[in-house]
């Protein structure tokens, strides 16, 4: 009798779609007005899914409280009112695009919960535009 | 040929999270605020999704009138403006959380829906925390 | 050069809308589904507006953090997880109807607000159902 | 690696339920409202989901733009602003119900998408109903 | 001590933006795609706003079961699932555009309304376009 | 007879809290993690409010599509995917707040729309922190 928990939250960062190693107009080809070189920025939204068995004893899959508690320590502190590339480890050679991101932010709540949870995450980079791993 | 249709609605109840065999200072440390003796309450929005084949006469998978009736006189009949430990049998002696609601939910309307569609349901509790059953 | 600034917030409380001068059945009629003497309950959204002129030097009419830590401190403290009727002073002999609570939350926020701002309060019972004061 | 990538849009156009070969007193058993002979209309929102592995070189499932201009140039073009009973080759003879537009946008987006991609798309007809195809 | 009291409500369908007196080249300069000749649509979204005193003994401004009677029966019954141009009087003679309709909606409401009570009227053509009356 | 008309846009722009003439010190004491050296973003919700009489011939206050273009080659062409301190005239020496925002953005739609028009925009920098002018 499995269940799906979520919980959602939001961070404000800056970024720049680019590869180093290509000139800046074959960048501006393929990223467009994202490759502004002085950067630019979205409010990201963030929804996390936990799938785990309800406890009997408290009826809950997970408590909502331990879930936010690593979303804030391990997502938005890292992440929130950054600059994607400049300021993260995680980004410094990776293009932050809304693909990398939410593999990025999986894997690090990933190592934060317990193994007989399932996981999946989804990111908003727009209204309009939003990402979701594993698909 | 499956197809999903999907109907939202919203019931708004008072609840306690707690368990009557713990103290009150157990209760307090595993469920916080929401232990509170007096009642809080949430306007829980509800998304029940069935699953099934396109009748090629009307081109329907299900009537939506049918699925909202069963959703008004099923669910909305018996939890909307109510206390759900006090007023409902359903949570006299299992805990009002998320989990729990949802699952309660999606077992009330599998009653009454044809047993070719596929069912699932999702509950949110504020538009941050919100709960999927089956996951 | 008068600019307004807008804070969202939510607390979730249960209520009950009677008179205790009013009979049962007086009460029904009048409040419906909302006298259930075992109460039910709401997300209640927030949104405060404090109207004042730029500060050149900040470039701020007031700094979004004060002006959320009155909320946090006087409102949510004070509401949020509670029973209206029964935990606060505010709604003893006070029904709390939107159009009551709405004034109550301005009434609190202006005290501790500087004189020199002007302030309106919007208050969400539902989606479809809200209050502003003043008007 | 599957990463999902969604983009949302929106047409508006007329349609009305009901079968050719029926009395208009069946259609309006079946169809109610829905079959006014005059046509009715709804703000059609549009989630297509999208499902690849990452390009290592870009960090894009795919350039969320060729999505973008597949929806643009199939789907609003197609339907934003028109009848969907009398201005359309697809529904010309197939009732448009959530159910079947779905799956008819789902079938011209399949044509013009690389088939290394997975699929799917969500309409919905109002905030309140709404359609998966796949399911 | 005023306080606005608001109620939300949607109607669904269809319109056609021209006029008669034009011919179709000037209506198509002015209207563009709005004047299909055989018509789109729209969820109409509707916000109702009753500004007054507050009853000391009820703690209403006005029953909001009352409010929105008098949507569901004045609006509602006569707009929605309606082509309005054809199917009501209101827009034989008159452009359905969204100013003209938010004018109309908000005279039948003002007719039903206790004269004590301040109306305005908010209308969503679309989520990006939307109208109110008085300004 | 006035009538308001609405439209809605976004536009996503990296930006930075802080005085030149201040400390780095000071700066943090005041803008807090705003004042990132390297930059944080937001996706700037924006809502423009025209108000005017209806043009009995056409029934608009004012064609959207002219409205719109404004904010399309002004403020969008202007600020989106732009770093609002770096990138902007507007923003060189001006604090980039929410609260300067709104007011350049107004006086820059000023200046591009008929005077017999009244004006106000709204600024959405979360969905929590919100700006107007004039108030």
């Amino acid at each position: 009798m499995k269940v799906a928990v979520y919980r959602k939250a939001q961070f404000n960062s800056a970024h720049r779609l680019f590869r180093k190693d290509w000139s800046f107009e074959k960048n501006n080809e393929v990223f467009g007005l994202c490759n502004n070189p002085n950067w630019h920025g979205h409010n990201y939204k963030l929804e996390v899914k936990v799938v785990g068995e309800i406890d009997p004893e408290t009826g809950y899959v997970i408590d909502l409280k331990i879930l936010n508690d690593i979303i804030q320590d391990e997502i938005l502190e890292r992440f929130d009112h950054k600059n994607l590339n400049m300021d993260t480890v995680e980004f410094k050679d990776l293009n932050p695009t809304g693909e990398n991101i939410v593999v990025v932010v999986y894997n690090i709540i990933r190592t934060k919960l317990d193994a007989r949870y399932e996981l999946s995450v989804k990111l908003w980079e727009t209204d309009r535009n939003f990402f979701e791993y594993p698909a």
